[in-house]
């Protein structure tokens, strides 16, 4: 297997390069303007939550300003700031999964919106206490709208959680007080304490953050990724190709951006429309080519094999490329800068939620009770817009990668039943999984997930540290823009068995599967939950007991911090590449990197090195097992 | 009517003095050692949602950075920031409405919550739609904190709003887009929007701000009036005093601070209890002197008559007089600074609630289910430290001023009607009222709120705008910190009619009240807003119609920027103080102050000087006289 990074780091750059040439500007030389970025906000000491401030405190212990106007002292500020970034980390995932649950109430068998997965729809209803023998899939599907809705409101209980947490961690949980209650409460209750005036003690912020980030983890992103599956069919094994090459010279190259897959998948529908093909050709066009972006393009290279033309860095350059005739978005890491941007090129920048209004974007609303012709309104923008091309400014370069995607846990573990032909046919059964991390023929696994962030150079951590641990049979499953970052690099060909250690390279073989394993958008990361869940409950043991970990080497959005917490506190440990905003802040930073083991048996690691947190993955690995006497 | 404020200052003054003396630190010594505050910070322009920054991008068009790493512009930058406040302020007033919802679904005839306004109970129940006719009014309450708690959570519909709002402003707001939802979800969804890559356009940002904001004003601040006055009364004039002069030389004195009057209603009952009385008696007391502080000493002045200790920025000078026992909190405006200020003195700092406990306080979470006994106890803690009061570190100042308060709308229709003797018997009835306005008698009325900020001299803008703007007979509302700073100048005794001018002072005399009416603690400017609503409902105006304006002279607290824009969203004028963080986004600044009047009828107005802002506040109030040909 070659190692393909130079060739993808000379094809960016060179993107970058014509981008300078045509005059625009790119996130990077916005990074670079920045120059020095504010200390006092690096370290989570700056507050502005009411107007006696702006107050900055010192981050250094005994030195300086001690307490904001109110007294607060740089931990509280600390806490107080972070525990915001979770409630809007946590807040987008969950509102992306309300779209869903919204859009599984409106689904008929007549209609636009179909049931696709029954056999999914069956088993999450039946986690919701829903009744299914004998009823008609439709009203099995609303009363599960209806309950996951629920969900984020309800005014009494805990959130309904699923069959994939261990109860020992349950338990874990309920004994700090953190079981998440109602989505949006757990949300509003930390804008709440953060209110100047409420909680003056960061430990007790610290809990509300990780309440509200396990509602995220196993509530609202759990169920977007559930009820995707039911609307959209459940992932399973499916070519697609990944990097900027995949836009073509001679199509109309639209690019779907963004997170949830209403929006995409009626996209996709459409896209196949024999009118739509037409009306392309008839432009001169070979026809329409959809690639996907980000988590939508996750999303949809995981359900129909569509390619994915990169992840958030990648974004602008999209554009500057040229070639792209529409770049459709719905919600999340959209830059606004593309809306500038595209006025510099033919390219159409499509914004499509209320949720996500960008000025001087062309805004069609996305009509989910008229999905189909919405979404042909918008590819035709995308279709007349291709005689607009200005050849003389396109370069797609040529690099990309084909990729095997669409790893849930369902395809593992039917992949696994297969192969081992061990006769289970429920999900709770990961038996062949456990029997090989316990032999140590795996070491254990790793998740790869979160963004890409100008301060990292782009996907570098992340292949870096991916390779270190596939070599050392440690298997790896990837969401999100890590998920791009590996595709890229080739990580998610059957063909990455070569680089990776004899014993991974074993089970490769057996299952036919990559080392690394593609499980979706970053709502996705529930499937990473649901598996170790399930691998824990198989084993009895708790989720902090296994060989397990977890890194966000180039993380940069809210979303990744309400992942990290929920991530720790569901047991696995977390490798963050880039340093949180909590160093000024002694008991809270101390609390993250090292206490958290003690309440939650994980812990954060702040490592920008990647060789160095690659290394320390492994070696945490390790220590489990000896914990574990394997 | 003297001029109380000299020897009002004069008395802070020596209590500071005594602090710097005792070696302890105020909020104007924080305040002071801040030195120079953040210019992005103040400007809005400083963005700490993602962690590709922090990013500071220049306050000043055309010149400097002018786009945030990913894209954002500083008007995009400082709607974010400013829908975040909006949303930290509507959580705080609405999750405090939630726990009188919770409080009154364990209402029953035996047990320790009891309702004590049937007729209210009565009222409030018909707007939900609930049957109240022969039925156990304990059945009506449970089905009404149903109903309640529904608001903060329906995944469909629109907020159930008040009959006092006028079905025009209720246009104005499905119009715009604005209407709120179910509450909680309209805070999630700033949290959403505002995520990196989410909502890049601020007109769209600063409609979901006020979406949020009024589902605070009209739903989680009414519902906690309405169900406060259902469970502890519905105010109704009442005599009490004000400043700290009320601490007593040979009591036991207890504060009680914070805003939910959960809490503070049980400490009121068990103050009474003659067992606790026996007991400061055994410690040498003369008996238990219990004040309210800030919002709490409001809402149990309106009710019991309850001495009013002092606003947001006496809290750390009642510890400092070396006279309070204890300290009693529950949420909101709680200086954190009170944990190690009180350990220089023998005051106890007693937190309460789970939603903002405070490192280095007594913590003693009040137990709703268990709350006399609870009270109790707390007390207890309060009256057992009599004894370690240093006589050598007291000193109580001696000023304090008799107040009348307790104006519910209630309470102000019923005075109407008794006087002017018109036979209504609904509250819908404001025909009085109307007729004074119409006649000229009272020019308008205006709604001092909100708090004190150390920015500002503490209470003088409040005090000189209200004293300028009854003497051209508007007449006042107060709320909040304003109420208090009112209540210390006199201006709550109905001897203040003397400086008032001669047509409220005619009404004053007529209706033996005060000319600025104190209404109660900051969610009880709902009650302002049923006031306003009814008397544009008995005119056949919108609100923006009507003589009526509103001031935040020394605002703070982020609650203030949800009630801002609550405000003027009702179609309220809204003058501020401070400057709002938005000076740096030309668009929002330019559409706050200017272009909101298009939309709402009504604006902000940012007027630091107090004398220019009264004036313009009276110039307001008659050139909207004007436009009605009035």
């Amino acid at each position: 297997m070659e190692d393909r990074r130079s060739e993808i780091v000379a094809a960016e750059e060179e993107l970058i390069e014509k981008a300078k040439k045509d005059g625009v500007e790119t996130v990077w030389d916005r990074k670079a303007k920045m120059k020095v970025q504010c200390g006092f906000g690096l370290a989570g000491v700056c507050c502005r939550n009411c107007a006696m401030g702006p107050c900055r405190v010192s981050p250094v212990p005994g030195k300086g300003v001690s307490r904001g106007i109110c007294g607060a002292t740089a931990d509280v500020i600390v806490a107080r700031n972070f525990a915001r970034m979770c409630a809007a980390g946590a807040a987008a995932h969950s509102d992306h999964g309300r779209s869903i649950c919204l859009y599984l109430e409106n689904a008929s068998r007549d209609g636009q919106i179909n049931i696709r997965d029954e056999k999914k729809l069956a088993a999450v209803a039946k986690r919701f206490g829903i009744e299914t023998e004998g009823r008609d899939i439709y009203d099995v599907a609303h009363d599960l709208a209806a309950a996951t809705l629920n969900e984020y409101g309800k005014p009494h209980g805990n959130l309904t959680l699923p069959t994939a947490l261990p109860k020992k961690r349950r338990e874990v949980w309920d004994r700090l007080g953190v079981t998440p209650r109602a989505i949006d409460k757990d949300i509003v209750s930390i804008m709440h304490s953060t209110h100047i005036g409420c909680s003056g003690d960061a430990e007790n912020i610290l809990k509300m953050s990780m309440r509200a980030s396990l509602g995220d983890g196993w509530g609202g992103s759990y169920i977007a990724t559930e009820l995707s599956d039911i609307l959209f069919t459940t992932p399973s094994e499916v070519e697609t190709t990944a990097n900027l090459g995949v836009l073509e010279e001679n199509s109309v190259n639209v690019i779907l951006h963004g997170h949830e897959p209403v929006l995409s998948e009626a996209v996709v529908a459409a896209a196949e429309d024999p009118e739509l093909i037409a009306l392309a050709k008839a432009q001169g066009a070979d026809g329409i080519n959809l690639c996907g972006m980000c988590c939508t393009g996750n999303e949809i290279a995981l359900r129909h094999g569509i390619k994915m033309a990169g992840n958030f860095l990648q974004q602008e350059l999209a554009v500057v490329t040229g070639a792209v005739e529409a770049l459709i978005v719905d919600v999340q890491c959209i830059m606004p800068s593309l809306a500038k941007l595209s006025q510099s090129y033919h390219t159409k920048f499509i914004t499509t939620s209320p949720k996500a209004k960008i000025t001087d974007s062309l805004y069609i609303e996305f009509d989910e009770d008229n999905a189909y012709e919405c979404a042909k309104q918008i590819l035709k923008e995308a279709i007349l817009n291709y005689k607009n091309r200005d050849r003389e400014k396109v370069l797609i370069p040529h690099e990309k990668c084909d990729a095997v995607v669409g790893f849930s846990t369902e395809a593992i573990v039917d992949t696994l039943d297969k192969v081992v032909n061990s006769n289970i046919d429920q999900l709770q059964t990961v038996k062949p999984l456990a029997d090989v991390i316990l032999s140590g023929v795996i070491r254990g696994a790793a998740a790869f997930v979160g963004c890409n962030n100008p301060k990292v150079e782009h996907d570098g951590p992340i292949v870096k540290m991916i390779k270190y641990l596939i070599a050392h049979d440690v298997i790896v499953v990837v969401t999100g823009c890590a998920a791009h970052a590996a595709a890229k690099a080739g990580l998610l060909l059957k063909e990455a068995k070569e680089i990776a250690g004899p014993g991974l390279k074993k089970v490769c073989d057996l299952l036919d599967i990559p080392p690394v394993l593609h499980q979706g958008s970053c709502v996705d990361i529930s499937r990473n939950l649901q598996l170790v869940g399930e691998l824990a409950n198989y084993l009895k043991l708790d989720i902090s007991d296994l060989p397990v970990v977890g890194a966000a080497p180039e993380w940069m959005s809210e979303k990744a911090v309400a992942i990290g917490m929920y991530v720790v506190g569901s047991g696995i440990d977390a490798w963050l590449g880039v340093v949180p905003p909590v160093t000024g802040g002694p008991f809270v930073a101390d609390y993250l990197l090292n206490k958290m083991e003690d309440d939650y048996g994980s812990k954060f690691f702040v490592e920008p090195d990647p060789d160095k947190a690659a290394e320390q993955m492994l070696q945490r690995i390790e220590s489990k097992r000896k914990k574990l006497n394997i």
